[in-house]
C-alpha cells in the first residue's frame, strides 16, 4: 500500500466541536436607554429593542475544544460616529452592505448628511462593481422608520461580489468617497483581510466586530423591528398545499441557528448575548456554486439556481431503490432515499444521460441535505426544537429551504421545525451595526 | 420569490435519525459449540470465535425514530449446505465476494469438492467480468488456516463492479456454474435485487442476510481469526514520523463503526449483538467517484485515487485565511483551515489555474472531511472513544485513512481514536457466511 503525503496540502475540517459550560463575569453594562422612539413590537420594551442594553449579569460563556471563550463585545455608544451609518459582512464570496438612512438629516464636517446620502446611494446603485455577479440593492428588503440609537430612518440592502472588493474600493476612491463624512462597521473575514485596504484607499477606520456575535445582534434586533420576519413552510414540497407561514418568533430560546454562507457555522442560542458555537461545515453556499461552476459553466448563484430549478437530482444519484431495487425495510429507507449522491455518475453510460440542469439540481440537493443531516443532529443533540437557517445560500433558493424544511419534520416525527428569515443573509450586516451603537 | 416544485424529485436524507432503546426477548440460541478445531486469538475461547453462539438473554435492541427494531438475525446450523461457501456483499458500487475452500474437501453430488473449486477459481480469476473497473482477486488479504463450522481452510475474496452482476450471472450460466453444489450467501442491497436473477441464470437460492448484521458478524470473526487485523496511523500527517501499529481489537466495547461504501452507514457497537444505526450520509464513496469521474473523466476508483494522490486541494478550496487573511483566532480556526470546500471554484481565473489531479484531491478531501466531521459528532455524542472506519473507500486511499486519524485525533483533543481495519470492504461478505452457518 503506498502511503503519500497528506502533509503537503492537509485541510482541516471546519470547527467542528463541542465542549463545556464556563461561567464568566461580564463587564458592566449600562441599563441606560435613551429611545424613546423606537417602535416596539410583541410587548419588547423600547429600550431592549434599539440599544441592546442589558444590566451586569453573569453571562453563562462556552468553552469549546481548541477554541477561545465566546464573549460578547461590549462598547460604549459612539456618540461622535457620524451618520450615515454602515455596516459590511465581508464574507468569502458576498459582501452584504447596509447602511442607515436617517430621516432627519443634519449638517456635519463640510458635507451635509443630505448631500453624503444621495452620493452613496447614487455611487452604490450606479456602481458597475455592485451590479456584477448578481449584485444590487435589495429594495424589497428596506425597511423603513426603523429607530436606530434614538434616530429614526430606514435601513438599505445591498450586496456584491467580495471578488469586487478591490475595485469597490477603487472606485470609492475614484468618486471620492474617502472625503464624506460617514461610520463604517465591519464583521467577517473580510473586516480583517480588507481593513488595511480601506484605510489606504479611501482613508477610512473600519469598525470590526466578530461575525457571530454580529449575526445574533443582527438577528434579533431585525426581527424586533420587522414584522413577519420569521416564517416556516407548511406541507414543504407539496406543490399543491405548500403554504409559507409567520413564525411568532418573540421567545425564540433556545435555538439553533445555521448560518449558511460560503460554509457553514451552527450557533446553538440560549439568550439574546448566550451562545456557544456547536459545529462547522466546509460543504455550504460555497461548495454549490464552486462545484456548479464547474460543472455546468455557470457563472452566478442565480444561473446556478435557475438550473437547478429544470433538473432531476435522481437522475445523477444512486437511490436506495437502486441498490435494493425497492426500499431497505429494516431501517424504513424509502427506495426513493438518496443512499449516495451523485452515486449514478460512476457509470459512463449514466453520464452520458444527464443534463447541466440535472447536475446543478443533485449538486444543490446534495449541499442542502447534507447541511440538514448535520443541523438535525445537532438539534437532537442540543436539545433543541427550533432550527433557523439564515445566509445567502438561501437567497432565491426556496428549492433548499423546501427540503430543509422537510428533512427536519421527516426525521425527527415532526420535533423539529425548520424556520427561516426574510433577511437571510444581511444580520452580520445590521448586527455589527447595533454593536457599534449599543450602550 | 419564485416557488418551484419539489415534489417532482423529492430526496430524503440517508437514514440520519437518533432513537430510544428498547430491551427485547430474542429467542433462543444454543450455546452448543462443536468446533474444537478453531484458532483462537488473544485468549478467546474456540467457540466464541467459530461459531458465534451465545446463551439465551436479554438483547438491547435500539429502536430509532422511524425505523424498525434492530434484531440480530438467528439461524439454525445448515448442516446440510454443501461447500465451497460463498458470501457475497452486493453493493451499490462494488460486489465483494468471498469464498471458503476446505482443505480436506469431500465427494458432493455429481462433483468432488476438488473439482467444484478448481472450477469456480478458475471462473473467478480468468473471468473478464470479474476483472473490470479494478476488480479481481485481492490475494494479499487471503486468510489461510481459519476454522468455519469445524472445517478447515482457507478464505479467498474477490471484488467487481455490481455494473457487472449481470454479464457475471451471464457467464457463469454459460460455463455451466448452475450445476455445481455450492451454497452461496448474499447480503447488500443487492441480495434483493438480483435474488431473482440468480434463480434465473444459475438456479441458485441464495441465503440473503441483513447488511448491518452482516458488516458487524464480519468484523467481529476477522479480527478474531487474523493477525494483526485492526490497526492505527501515529503522526498521519508527518510524511516522516508517520507509522501504522497494530491495535488490540479484543476488548473493542463500545465503539463506533463507520461503513464507508457508495454511501455511508454508522452504526454505535456495543457487545456482538447489540447495536444500533446511529445515522448515515448520502455523501460516500459513490460520492467521491461519481464527481471525481464528471470533474476529471477518470473510469475507475484507482484511476481517481491515482490523480488525487498527485494533486493540491488547497487550489481548489477556499481556506480561512483566504477569507480572514489569516487565522480566526476567536474559534481557534488556522489559516490553513478549509472553510468552504470548492470555494475557490466559484472564480473563473482560479478555475482555469486548477488541474485534474488537484480537483480530485479536493473531491477526496470534501468528502473524507464531512465523512470524518459526522463520525466525530457522532462519537462524541454516543460517548465512543474509539471509531472504526471499514469499506470500500479506504481501499488503496492511505490519503483518506490518514485525513481521518488526523481529523479524529486533533478535533477531540487526543480523546477519539481513528482505528482501521485489513479486511477493509469485505466484513459484510464474509459475515453472511458466517451467520448462515452459526448455531
Amino acid at each position: 500500500m503506498s502511503q503519500p503525503s497528506t502533509g503537503k496540502n492537509t485541510a482541516r475540517v471546519l470547527q467542528s466541536s463541542c465542549g463545556e459550560w464556563r461561567s464568566i463575569d461580564v463587564p458592566s453594562c449600562s441599563t441606560k436607554s435613551s429611545n424613546t422612539n423606537s417602535s416596539p413590537k410583541r410587548g419588547n420594551p423600547p429600550d431592549d429593542i434599539v440599544d441592546y442594553a442589558f444590566p451586569k449579569k453573569q453571562l453563562k460563556v462556552h468553552m469549546t475544544d481548541r477554541t477561545n471563550s465566546v464573549t460578547v463585545n461590549r462598547r460604549s455608544v459612539h456618540n461622535s460616529c457620524p451618520m450615515p451609518w454602515f455596516g459590511m459582512d465581508i464574507g468569502g464570496t458576498l459582501v452584504k452592505l447596509v447602511y442607515f438612512e436617517p430621516h432627519n438629516p443634519s449638517p456635519s464636517n463640510n458635507f451635509s448628511q443630505v448631500q453624503t446620502l444621495e452620493e452613496i446611494e447614487f455611487f452604490l446603485k450606479n456602481n458597475e462593481t455592485c451590479r456584477k455577479g448578481g449584485g444590487g440593492k435589495d429594495t424589497h428588503l428596506k425597511i423603513k422608520n426603523i429607530y436606530i440609537h434614538g434616530n429614526l430612518g430606514t435601513l438599505h440592502f445591498f450586496h456584491f461580489p467580495t471578488s469586487e472588493m478591490d475595485m469597490f474600493l477603487q472606485s470609492a476612491k475614484s468618486k471620492g468617497m474617502s472625503l464624506l463624512p460617514c461610520t463604517a462597521c465591519a464583521t467577517g473575514g473580510g473586516a480583517y483581510k480588507f481593513e488595511s485596504a480601506f484605510k489606504k484607499e479611501v482613508n477610512m477606520d473600519i469598525h470590526k466586530f466578530d461575525e457571530m456575535d454580529s449575526l445574533l445582534r443582527g438577528i434579533h434586533y431585525i426581527d424586533a423591528n420587522y414584522q413577519e420576519e420569521c416564517y416556516y413552510f407548511e406541507n414543504p414540497v407539496d406543490d399543491k398545499f405548500c403554504e409559507k407561514k409567520v413564525f411568532d418568533f418573540s421567545s425564540p430560546y433556545p435555538y439553533l441557528v445555521v448560518n449558511i454562507g460560503s460554509g457553514v457555522s451552527i450557533l446553538s442560542v440560549y439568550a439574546p448575548d448566550c451562545y456557544k458555537r456547536v459545529t462547522g461545515s466546509s460543504l455550504g453556499g460555497g461548495t454549490f456554486l464552486g462545484l456548479c461552476s464547474l460543472l455546468t459553466g455557470c457563472e452566478t448563484f442565480e444561473q446556478a439556481i435557475a438550473l437547478a430549478e429544470k433538473g432531476e437530482s435522481t437522475k445523477v444519484d444512486k437511490l436506495v431503490k437502486d441498490i435494493y431495487g425497492g426500499d431497505y425495510p429494516r431501517f424504513n429507507l424509502q427506495g426513493d432515499t438518496v443512499a449516495s449522491s451523485f452515486g449514478n455518475m460512476t457509470c459512463q453510460e449514466r453520464r452520458s444521460l444527464v443534463s447541466r440542469e440535472d447536475l446543478a439540481r443533485a449538486t444543490l440537493v446534495t449541499i442542502t441535505n447534507n447541511i440538514g443531516s448535520i443541523a438535525r443532529m445537532c438539534a437532537v443533540n442540543e436539545g433543541m426544537e427550533h432550527v433557523v437557517f439564515v445566509g445567502n445560500f438561501l437567497r432565491v433558493n426556496p428549492i433548499s429551504m423546501k427540503l430543509l424544511a422537510y428533512a427536519m419534520d421527516f426525521w425527527s416525527n415532526g420535533t423539529l421545525k425548520a424556520l427561516f428569515l426574510e433577511h437571510e443573509g444581511y444580520f452580520g450586516a445590521v448586527g455589527c451595526v447595533v454593536q457599534l451603537l449599543e450602550t
